[in-house]
C-alpha cells in the first residue's frame, strides 16, 4: 500500500531474553555472572554495576571480589536505597555515571543488584542512553525476583503518581538467585509475597496452596531452604511464580492487550502506595488492593465465601495489610479515574471467581467500591 | 529451551506506520489532521497540540481554528523554539501538560507542529509517558519533513552531547505538508537541504542531479511551486527524499545494524554542532562532516576528484558550510571516540564512493582526518 503519496513503514522487533535460576552466583568459580547468561556475548571486559546503599553494605564486597577475580574492569555505582531514590533524578545521576565511564553502545553491559526500585530506575537510565544500552538484571528482594526483574517494563515515580515515565525494554539477561534473600528483612520478605499470592489468586490454585501450606515457613527459612521441605517447596514456588508470570507477559510483552490479569492489586494499589508516602511497600498496597477487590467479586457474588475467605485468610497468615485507613472516597475516585485512563477508558479490572481464575469487570461503581472498602475497614486486621 | 532453570522469552513487536504527504493540512474541509491519517482510529475527541513558539506566531490560529470547527476539544502548549529547548527539562513540562490534561493511554494523540527539534523532544515525552502514548508528527521544517520526523527515534541533548538520551518510538502518523515551508527563513530551508543532499551522495543519484539543477529554485520558490517546473520539482525532491531515507530506516529501524548509511554527515558532525552552541544548525554542521569525509574519500583516492568537486560545488551552491574553525584536533579526537562508542567499538564512518554510492571505513587514523580537516579549512568558503 505504498504509494507516492502515503509510505507505509512495517518492521518486526524481535525480544528474546532468559531469565535464569542460578545458586549463589557471586560465587568466585561461576560463570553466569561473567557471561551475563547464555544470550548475549559482551565483548568488552568493562562493566558498570549500580548497587544500591543496603545491597552495597550487604553484598558489596563479594561483589566487587568477584569481578576482581575475572579480571572485569568494572565501575561502582552505589545510590540511594528504595522508593524515594525512585525518580528522574536519581535516572540523571546514574546517567551522569555512564558520561564518566564513557560507556559504550553495546559492549558494555550495566549490572544492577538490587531491587525492584532500583531495576526499575536504572531500566529506564539503560533504556533512554543512546537510546539503549544493554541491561543485566539481578533481583536481590523477592519481589524483583518474581516480579519487577523479569518483564520488560522500566520506570519511575513523577509527581503524584506511580510508575508515571517509563519506557519497555527487553533485558540483557535476568539472573535471580534466592541466596540474596538470605539477608532481606521479614517485612520485605512479605511484601514479596503480596505479588506471589496475586498471582497465584488469579491463575494458579496449585501456587496457593503451596503457599497456604508452607507461606509462613518460607518466610521463616527466608528461602534458603534450612529444612529438606523447606528447600524442595521454596525452589518450587520461586520457579512457579517466575514461570506463571513470565507466561502472562510473554504473549503481551508491550501491552497491547490492556485485560491483564496480573493487573490484579494494581488497580487501586499503586493510587494508595504514592498517598501512603513510604508508610505501604508496594506488595502491602497490593495486598490491600487484592483484598478489596476479592471481597467485591464476594459482594457480587461471583465468588464463593469460601474463597474469599481463603484469599483473606492467607494474607493475613502471611502478616500483610487487608485495608487501609488512607482509602477515602477522594482517593478511590482519582485512582479509579487514572487507572480508567490508563487502561484505555475501560476499568478492566481483574476479580478472582475462585481459586486460579479471575475475570475483568467493566462496571464497578464508585457506591460498590466504597461499601467493599467499608467492609475491608471493619474486618480488617489493623496494620 | 525453556526448562525450570532457565525461561526464554521471545516476543515480536510489529511497527506499522504511515508517512502521508497531504496538501494544505490545515485546510477545514480537509480530515487528514482529523483522523491522524488512516492507520489508527482514536475514539476520543479530545487532542494535545504541541507548537513551539514561532509556529504558535505563524499557524497557530489556523490550527486552533482547524480543531475548533471540527469540534475536537483540543489544549494547547506553546514551547520555547529551537535546539536550546530539547533537554530533558523540557521534556518534564510537556509531561506536567500531560498530567493536568488527565492524558488517556491510547485514544488522545498528542499532536506536535514544529521541527525537529520539537519533535525530537516531545517524542521523549510521548514515549516515557505511561510507558508511551500516541504521536502523531506534524513536521513544520524542511528538515523535519525529510528527516526528523519520519524515523523511530526521538532525543534530547545532554550534557555536552547531541541526541545523549532518547528512545525509539513508532509514531502514531506522520503528515507532511509542504504550505509549512512556505513561512520558513532562507537559512532553514537550506539547513534541511543537507540532509537531502547526504541521502542524495550515499544512495540516489538521480536525486542528487535534481538538486545541481534546481536547489537554488526549490530554495528561492521555499517548495511551494510558484512556477509549474518548481512545483513538479518540489513533490519529486520531497517524495524521493522522503521515500530513500525510509527505505535505509525501514528494515534497521532499531538500528540493530550499526552500519547505517543515513550516518553520513554524522561522524563529527553532532559533537561540532553541540561545540558551536547555536552558531551551527544541525543541517550546517551536517554539510560540514559531508564535506570532510568527502575530502577524505578523495584522498584515499576511493571518490573521484570529479565527484568531490561536485559534492562540494553542491554544498556552496546551497550555501552550506564545508569547514569550520572549531574542528580542532581535540573536537576531532573526542568526536571519533564518541562515534566509535556509539558505533559498538568500530568507526563504521560512510563516506561516498560516487555520486549516490558509499562505503564504510573502519580504519581512519588521526592525521589522516586532520589533514582533511586541513584541507577543508583551506579551501572552505569562510561562514
Ligand atoms: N517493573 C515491573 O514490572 C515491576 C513489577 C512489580 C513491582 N515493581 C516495582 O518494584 C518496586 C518494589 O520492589 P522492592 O520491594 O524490591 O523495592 P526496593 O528496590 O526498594 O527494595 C526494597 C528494600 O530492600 C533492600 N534490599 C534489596 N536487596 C536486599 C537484600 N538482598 N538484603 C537486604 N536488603 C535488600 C533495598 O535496599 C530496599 O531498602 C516498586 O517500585 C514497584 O513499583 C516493578
Ligand atoms: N529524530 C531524528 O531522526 C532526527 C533526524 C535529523 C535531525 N533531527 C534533529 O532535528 C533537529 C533540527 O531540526 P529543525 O531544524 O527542524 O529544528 P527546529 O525544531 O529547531 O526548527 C528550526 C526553527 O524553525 C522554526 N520553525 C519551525 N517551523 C517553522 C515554519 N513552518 N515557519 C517558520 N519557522 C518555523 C522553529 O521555531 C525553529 O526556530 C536537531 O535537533 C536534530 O538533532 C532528528
Amino acid at each position: 500500500m505504498t504509494s507516492p503519496e502515503v509510505y507505509r513503514v512495517r518492521a518486526q522487533a524481535l525480544s528474546d531474553y532468559e531469565v535464569a535460576f542460578v545458586d549463589d552466583i557471586l560465587d568466585p568459580a561461576g560463570s553466569d555472572l561473567l557471561r551475563c547468561g547464555n544470550r548475549t556475548e559482551f565483548r568488552s571486559r568493562r562493566r558498570i554495576a549500580v548497587l544500591d546503599e543496603n545491597v552495597n553494605a550487604l553484598h558489596g564486597s563479594r561483589i566487587r571480589e568477584y569481578f576482581e577475580r575475572h579480571g572485569l574492569e568494572c565501575q561502582y555505582v552505589v545510590l540511594p536505597a528504595g522508593e524515594p531514590a525512585k525518580v528522574m533524578d536519581t535516572v540523571l545521576a546514574v546517567v551522569a555515571e555512564f558520561d564518566r565511564f564513557g560507556l559504550d553502545r553495546r559492549r558494555e553491559p550495566v549490572i544492577t543488584f538490587g531491587g525492584g526500585a532500583l531495576l526499575d530506575l536504572v531500566g529506564v537510565a539503560t533504556s533512554m542512553y543512546r537510546r539503549g544500552v544493554p541491561h543485566v538484571r539481578v533481583p536481590t528482594t523477592l519481589l524483583g525476583q518474581v516480579d519487577a526483574a523479569i518483564g520488560a517494563k522500566t520506570a519511575v515515580n513523577h509527581g503524584a503518581y506511580k510508575n508515571r515515565l517509563g519506557t519497555f525494554q527487553q533485558p540483557a539477561g535476568v539472573l535471580i538467585d534466592r541466596r540474596f534473600l538470605a539477608t532481606l528483612d521479614e517485612r520485605h520478605l512479605r511484601n514479596g509475597m503480596a505479588e506471589i499470592v496475586k498471582l497465584a489468586v488469579v491463575r494458579d490454585e496449585q501456587l496457593f496452596e503451596l503457599l497456604e501450606e508452607y507461606g509462613e515457613l518460607l518466610i521463616e527459612e527466608k528461602f534458603q531452604g534450612s529444612s529438606p521441605t523447606g528447600d524442595r517447596v521454596a525452589r518450587l514456588v520461586l520457579q512457579r511464580a517466575v514461570h506463571g508470570m513470565l507466561a502472562e507477559l510473554e504473549p503481551n510483552l508491550w501491552e497491547h492487550d490492556l485485560d491483564r490479569l496480573v493487573d490484579f492489586g494494581h488497580s487501586v494499589g499503586p493510587a494508595l502506595e504514592m498517598r501512603a508516602r513510604g508508610d505501604l511497600l508496594h506488595g502491602e498496597s497490593v495486598a490491600v488492593d487484592i483484598a478489596l477487590f476479592t471481597t467485591l467479586a464476594a459482594g457480587r457474588g461471583l465468588l464463593a465465601d469460601k474463597a474469599e475467605r481463603r484469599i483473606l485468610d492467607l494474607l493475613e497468615r502471611l502478616a500483610l495489610p487487608t485495608g487501609h485507613d488512607l482509602l477515602d472516597d477522594e482517593l478511590l475516585r482519582r485512582a479509579m479515574a487514572d487507572t480508567v485512563r490508563h487502561r484505555d477508558g475501560r476499568q478492566r479490572l481483574p476479580v478472582p471467581v475462585g481459586i486460579g481464575t479471575a475475570v475483568f469487570l467493566n462496571d464497578v461503581s464508585e457506591e460498590e467500591l466504597r461499601r467493599a472498602v467499608r467492609q475491608r475497614r471493619c474486618e480488617a486486621v489493623p496494620t
